[in-house]
């Protein structure tokens, strides 16, 4: 139906989350019909990005630096280290505004089905660093999911043997949320966890 | 946050229609995060389209040709003319295989208010064309919005001067539309517009 650079730019548009033809199509037309220089920093923003940036080498996280801003930074709490899945967990960690320490970002989660082992997601280098800074606790904020579950008691294994104190993340009924629209795996796991007050 | 690069590219990601902060975010880690060589594909695309990409000299449709695949097909019904919005208008009615004619796409419409005059919506070059070539009806296929409807009068009254028939596409209930839920403006325009059975 369209012509060949536009049927291969609606195509190539698909490759991003959540957009399907519909959404593609519209995307497409949008950047051409619109401002064709908004278009080429767009696709100058993901060159620059896909071919610049790396990892950070201390915590795995997407940076164009050797060390990203975190590590970097001589106000973060050295005691604390916190381990999450993908940098998108990290970035919602961050906003929340709860958190001081540093942090290891796994890349993905254990999963043997997927090829997904320990030293896929990098666990031998955050037993490096468990051995080699002074760091005091660990805290497990893989998802609740079979995988991260799995990858947080490995992990949680290997940390304790090493002296560390290691904490997970509480997973219970988020705030606002009402019991009556709460699932029962979040309510089972919320009864499982509770805690005695006034203790 | 972010480190500069994956900020601009968050940024630059914004421009797409229909995607916020968080959709960007969500699109700048998973391009990121998974396959570089599609992200840089992308960007390829992005840039080959916006480059070459321009208007078909006849219709006014994007194309990368001089003339779009329609103009250029000897197959379609050179007496019929279609005079539609966007290029999106144009694939919709496409889609639905109802018509075997040509079209002329206006790339915008009539709106003082954004300085979108007759010259700048192609109108002088569509009387050209209606002009010129064999076209016996033309067909306004504009939205059904005050711009819309004041762009289809404008045209109208220069093509029947130039007699020509000119037809407007029909609005009313759609197909599987319940009168329950379909809105007023809808409903008094199907009453307006009521044609007599058995005629």
């Amino acid at each position: 139906m369209f012509d060949g650079l536009i049927s291969e730019l609606i195509d190539a548009l698909r490759c991003l989350p959540g957009v399907g033809p519909k959404s593609a199509q519209r995307m497409a037309l949008h950047l051409l019909e619109r401002d064709r220089e908004r278009a080429l920093r767009l696709a100058g923003a993901i060159t620059a990005a896909a071919e610049r940036v790396g990892r950070c080498r201390r915590c795995r996280a997407l940076t164009e630096a050797e060390e990203c801003r975190i590590c970097a930074s001589a106000r973060r709490d050295p005691k604390l280290l916190c381990v999450v899945e993908t940098p998108a967990d990290l970035f919602a960690i961050e906003q929340s505004g709860s958190y001081q320490g540093r942090y290891f970002v796994l890349l993905g989660r254990l999963s043997p089905i997927d090829g997904m082992g320990p030293e896929e997601i990098g666990i031998d280098q955050l037993l490096r660093r468990l051995a080699g800074e002074p760091i005091e606790e660990l805290i497990l904020a893989t998802n609740l999911t079979v995988e991260g579950e799995a990858t947080a008691h490995f992990i949680s294994e290997h940390a304790t043997a090493m002296g560390i104190s290691v904490s997970r993340i509480a997973h219970g009924v988020p705030l606002g949320g009402e019991l009556e629209y709460v699932d029962g795996g979040t309510l089972s796991h919320a009864f499982a966890s509770r805690r005695r007050m006034f203790s």
